[in-house]
């Protein structure tokens, strides 16, 4: 059994995935996805950011868009659970030898910039400004109508090494695939806040980014996109779906934002919030795990992600094939 | 332009699309998939029959299924207006040097054989034995909750002869393919029913049955249809989709039954009863024809189809290629 | 049995309902709640008239706000199946003693003008201008995301009269509620294009004009509907529903426009061109006739309706009272 | 302000809410009832017990029925985070001088008795047997196909006691209304798990049980289940909705078991686990804070309850009148 068994009482708490930094190239262009496409609200705006919410969120930002010459993922945001926490989370990374600094993000309080074990560079914070709810402010839903940021899904070059790293920090898997081979892991999903993950590690040279999800409210929602993208000139965004994830159980959509940041589209997952909740396992070789309705994903999404900006990915250790569309 | 003007006033009036016999190896096996998974109601079964109906219709039977050595596709069934639109029928089909009888089959009226320019087997009837509504009785419903026959589909050897002669019948054009070097047809639909179709045509070896619609309440129902099949031993049986087509707008799934007959799963297409609604033309190099949303249909689909029993299909006139998924 | 035989040849050619003009106060306010809560797409609009059309629609107009000094409903549009209809049809009304004119509307051929036999006026035509389609233009999609017009709803002085005037004019009863008393009609429901129904009679002060109805996509888009308009100064508007109608299986919600013209947006009825289609009976008294889930309508949807303009309306015969919510 | 403060670090830690009993007079319609209908599974059955879950939930149950010549609600099941978190969860409630006892329920662990501080019996427990999980064997989903257990809903004598003990308890208000006269509690909800609520309080003779929520995949669920159990014979028990609860933003349907214990069918609220989260307050006068849509909730709903077995209920102190339908 590779999957380590899961943290109850971890060094620091670590709340909820929260918020991405994506460098676009054309500010424009990328604000015209996100707010058309994807539906985000625009929380503010200058010559070179944009700053997004969901509708249900409350917090300032879970996209920020930055004008750059070159795309790249800026660090992966997470939401701790008390300000104290921070200096439990600056005082772990420092043990295991990570480069650590209080950085200042506009909208933030105190946030804590560090790596993980691969060099993902992530980015710790208790406070950030509260906003007005419009949950139901019905009139300002656009596009698929997320709901929230859901999770974040990244390339690993020894996703082993990933997962016992996150497991230390009290994400706990929730599933995960097993090459049957070499007994090693190929993917796995860990969660903090109750769902099926909020990180998710697959097998490739990494540390990239996969893809971002956002939540939304069900299946239809995401066949509406489709309609929408299919005839507003991005239909060459489409990348994957929809589908059933066997993994998770959710329904999903994967798309391509105007720099190839990839989004999945996401709902229906299922709470995960028993501490004696048992991992599902999955073998790399069954096409259900992809997707539950059979169709296998295309080459691109085991090969295209995002690189963080500074940080050289390396090929992957483990050398096995899921089923790939021909 | 291709397509001929429509046939106002034909000299018979055939109301709609109505029924359909396969030939099946495994009877049992063919009563699970479309009780279980299409959700079709029994209205008879025999030794070597079984009738059933879809969950709207008041009529007896849309699809007839018959125990059989080899698995074929038998008459396609048509309603006509009036008892006297028999007679006009069979005196047309006459005039053309097609062969015409009348036949016995349970539960209609007086029932004309004949067959097409190409030799589809035809069957013409006006009176079938009325059953009390079942619609509302939700307790009944299953599988895709399906609510009536929509549409045949056909492979024809030459689209443009088969346009040609259920134009004249008052079959109109709602949408065709063209291939844009020869200038014919690659593929029409036709309706008489007031919705896209009733009878369409696909470019390829033929006459053979490409597949068989059911009209579904919602997209949904189709979602769940695909997590139904696909967690019980079902999931070989999905070829293509859900998807929305270019062509009729329509939400679509096609699965094959046991022993091969293709099903279409089929909603939102659009009211077409105007007599100057114009048809809409599609370039066969146009992915956004087969799915709005960009994916290609896999090689199957453009392949596969039920022979009709003792008609010899013949190749393709048109030699002209669409998109194919790799 | 107070439902006559349908009438398979009548003396001219009803293919559908059409279009209506609306009489408004506020041409302003009328066009925001139509074109950002209905979504219908502006055709046309002069200082005092907005011309209106519904996604799936080709035609130029399926409403025409009007701006006036009081709120009326004006004619009730029909269309024909061929030019030659009309002069069938003027002969028709002639003949019955109705007065008759050839009136000019904008974006229609000739026009016909007359009225039905209490007064309700009508106006049929055969040519109104076409428009490109943008049924697949989903960024256009707004609103409840209307497909079509679907049928108007009249209250009338006497539902015995009405529906044997409209059943001469072809068009066939699907549906009817019997006061079980007096054997006499307290509503029928009346189709020509196939649906449940063209045009519906309701016993009451009349004529006058009950509400028109707009065919939509799915539940959802209803549901959709409701969180729009309860957040966006419309919540008062909301009438009745949602709800399943036990008479034709629809899902539907009545709500009022800013002058109290009632909008019925409905979908899932069932196909009704089966010339032998057996009309269903329901008594009066039946809870479920009116919502299949039991919930009866509020008083205001018994009483209050559109005046035609110049038409007094008289009471009703037929002294029979529905459930009503207290 | 009228809500406590979140108590981030309680005494014990309770995970979710997990399950009730209900006694029933009838074993096999409530059985009926809660298979067909609802759609729970079950998982043990004896002459006068039955266990059911929902399709997400991997514990042996939610539900049990519990056959008994009067209808009554028993202990309101809670999950805590540990083994250990029951013996503190004992020194806390007898610190209050609430009655403790351990006691052995089938399927559970060590099982803590005790009761709140009106006399609500709650029970609390870590291990329960765990069961492999159906969550994608689809061909099991029944009735309006219930994915989880998600909250209990009382009535109590004194809103703002029942607060203020559940706070201490690490319960933490999400919405709220406030009667603004007195400015008293008229209702709260409390929530662990991260959604809106686990459990809520209602003004009321109390404590009674209000009702027992099931998370279900998306509305159209809920209006198939409309349609279902009003043509299967179970219309009367249908008591308010569908609709959108401006609080919770939740959709919902109330419905009546064959006892009259009541059940709501909910989904679509939000993530509620950011530590941070601002509670929502709304005027007890306000008509969306009920139904977003404007219907107010019938005369029953705000009077009907179940009774605790050997709990005698007592009159609400605050006297305030909510709006009540006619």
């Amino acid at each position: 059994m590779p999957v380590p068994a899961y943290n109850l009482y971890p060094d620091f708490n670590v709340l909820r995935l929260s918020h991405v930094e994506f460098k676009v190239k054309d500010l424009a262009a990328s604000k015209k996805f996100y707010t058309d496409m994807i539906g985000l609200q625009v929380t503010d705006e200058t010559d070179d950011r944009i700053y997004l919410r969901a509708m249900e969120e409350r917090g300032h930002h879970c996209i920020v868009l930055q004008k750059a010459d070159e795309a790249y993922a800026g660090a992966l945001g997470f939401k701790v659970f008390a300000e104290e926490e921070l200096d439990k989370a600056e005082a772990w990374f420092k043990e295991r030898g990570k480069p650590t600094s209080w950085i200042e993000r506009p909208y933030q309080g105190r946030t804590l910039l560090t790596e993980d074990c691969h060099g993902i560079p992530l980015e710790f914070y208790f406070k950030m400004e509260r906003l007005p709810h419009i949950h139901q402010q019905y009139a300002l839903y656009k596009g698929v109508k997320p709901l929230r940021i859901d999770h974040f899904n990244c390339f690993s070059p020894n996703v082993d090494e990933s997962v016992a790293f996150y497991n230390e920090m009290g994400f706990r898997v929730t599933e995960y695939t097993e090459d049957e081979e070499s007994k090693k892991l190929w993917a796995a999903w860990m969660h903090r806040k109750g769902g099926v993950h909020d990180m998710a590690f697959t097998n490739g040279l990494g540390p990239r980014l996969h893809h971002t999800a956002f939540w939304v409210p069900t299946p239809l929602d995401i066949i509406n996109l489709l309609d929408l993208m299919s005839t507003s000139g991005y239909v060459a965004n489409i990348e994957r779906g929809p589908g059933r994830h066997g993994i998770s159980n959710a329904f999903f959509l994967y798309i391509l934002d105007p720099d190839g940041h990839r989004i999945e589209i996401y709902c229906s997952d299922y709470q995960t919030i028993d501490p004696d909740l048992e991992p599902i396992k999955w073998d790399l070789k069954d096409p259900q795990r992809q997707t539950l309705w059979g169709a296998p994903a295309p080459r691109s999404w085991f090969e295209h992600g995002s690189l963080f900006e500074g940080v050289e990915p390396r090929a992957a250790e483990l050398n096995a094939t899921p089923i790939i569309a021909p």
